[in-house]
């Protein structure tokens, strides 16, 4: 299917995504594993986890084969990923510093991925903005929620989902004003990185909902 | 494909059903994320994925394209739900029960739409049946999961897992009597509203399992 | 499709290895509705997601319809299994040794039915991995966490995953040395189901990730 009115990005630029946030993904992953002290087959569990669940999940609302079975090649990056952070992550000083900023670059790579596979399928853009999120966060929210962490994903002030969705949305507006496939996702990839990296190193937030305090004389709660 | 022996509801009342449990799905989303206090596009991507969960998860077992991929505008009701409650929440006085009848109607409507889509797919009752529960439980299950909050659908003695099966059951029942489809929605509706609001307002529950004290006299645990 | 140089196992077998692992992997999902006091709907809602939930997903993922579509009968064991319990529960002494065991005995059961499903469908090694310890391990998984539990699978020192992992790698071993595929899915039943045996009763287990001390004079973390 060709997307009407969107151009479509080079087969070759999707794959280099998928394999750029598999191996960050995988990373985040493993540390993620390294605060839980599982053991090596717990770190390439999680790490496959969550380098491939944003993907497969797209794919299989997309009724596509995910792109791991056809590409196995994918899996052997995220295990040597989870075996480099086994034997390597004491050397980090600051390993959740460290997961924050992976995931931002990780994010900044998927979100692009499931924009591109989106406009190969031909889907309007409801649907590209929802595989942008979908590819993007899907992965962190599987790795947090099977580790019993609160997800990144919703943590107050993190802008986290916010990022995936503006830089979806800057692509959908490139392709609506006649942009190339490529030029559509650079801009999401680039939108999605200052964003989430202003909310990382500068504090830039979305005001949160705040529950009202009852007006003086109105019924208790 | 013919459902042998079950009648065929009309495509225009399973659009309908689809429509009406988004909206309401997606108000209880959008409360959930306000008790979590997220930023404004958490309250979207919250409501969203209540709102088209169940149905997601639903379509994809049954290899169906989800329907938000074919009519996105569902996404476009889930996120003006998700828009009202953000800058609406505070108004309600006690958010805690609205959340609870909410959902308690949503359910009411997202049975009947499942096992809607089931008759229409020609399966069999059991598959009818786990159809039926799952597009009424899963929209709510994830929610619940991924805002870490104890999911609704299993606290003690709320019957809410049970409600969706006996709506099911009865939709079956008339099925096998050779009832019409519309009726069949029709009382799975009315049979899981009045079981949940028995529950809700009534206290009615099923005995739950308690584990008996041991014997004097017997061994220890 | 026909595996390339994978010998099919039987037809028999692998509807067999699915019933085995359905009933016991049910009867853990209905111990653990008894620790979170259920009520018998309940039970019977954890037990078909524990029993059916890791060939879905493995399912799901290869564009397979689930196994239960085309054979209901399977949610009548699990549903068989889940009444078993809530009646008899309060027999067993030891309601959690008794799940773990139960648990060894259904991972080395489901393990070699996604073997199976893998081989049967001409699927290369890495994917023939994956969907051994997706079928395994994601039941389980499924349970623990729409149940709030810390999941089986990643408690420290378990070896839970690790079973999975070197179950399926002893089935694919034996493939690529030419074996057939009964003698496949036998090794890779004896293997998963010795080494949890072993870390259940002897202590085995694999070294988990430790964050070493920061060395004296190093820098804070």
């Amino acid at each position: 299917m060709i997307a009407p009115g969107f151009p479509l990005p080079a087969e070759a630029l999707l794959s280099a995504l998928d394999y750029g946030s598999v191996a960050i993904f995988a990373l985040t992953g493993a540390l993620v594993a390294s605060r839980s002290q599982l053991d090596i087959v717990g770190f390439i569990f999680i790490a496959c986890l969550t380098a491939v669940g944003g993907g497969t999940v797209r794919d299989v609302i997309l009724s596509r084969p995910p792109v791991w079975i056809g590409d196995p090649a994918l899996l052997a990056v995220a295990t040597g990923a989870a075996v480099v952070v086994f034997f390597g992550a004491h050397r980090l000083e600051s390993r959740y510093r460290a997961l924050e900023w992976l995931d931002a670059f990780a994010l900044a790579v998927a979100v692009p991925a499931g924009v591109g596979v989106a406009l190969a399928e031909g889907l309007g853009w409801p649907v590209i903005l929802v595989m942008g999120m979908v590819t993007g966060c899907m992965g962190g929210l599987l790795r947090d929620v099977v580790c019993n962490e609160v997800p990144l994903v919703l943590k107050q002030g993190e802008l986290y989902v916010t990022c995936a969705f503006c830089g979806a949305g800057a692509a959908v507006l490139l392709g609506l004003a006649g942009a190339a496939g490529w030029q559509m996702l650079l801009a999401c990839a680039v939108v999605t990185l200052v964003l989430r990296a202003g909310s990382l190193g500068l504090g830039w937030r979305l005001p949160v909902y705040k529950a009202r305090p009852p007006r003086p004389g109105s019924p208790k709660r």
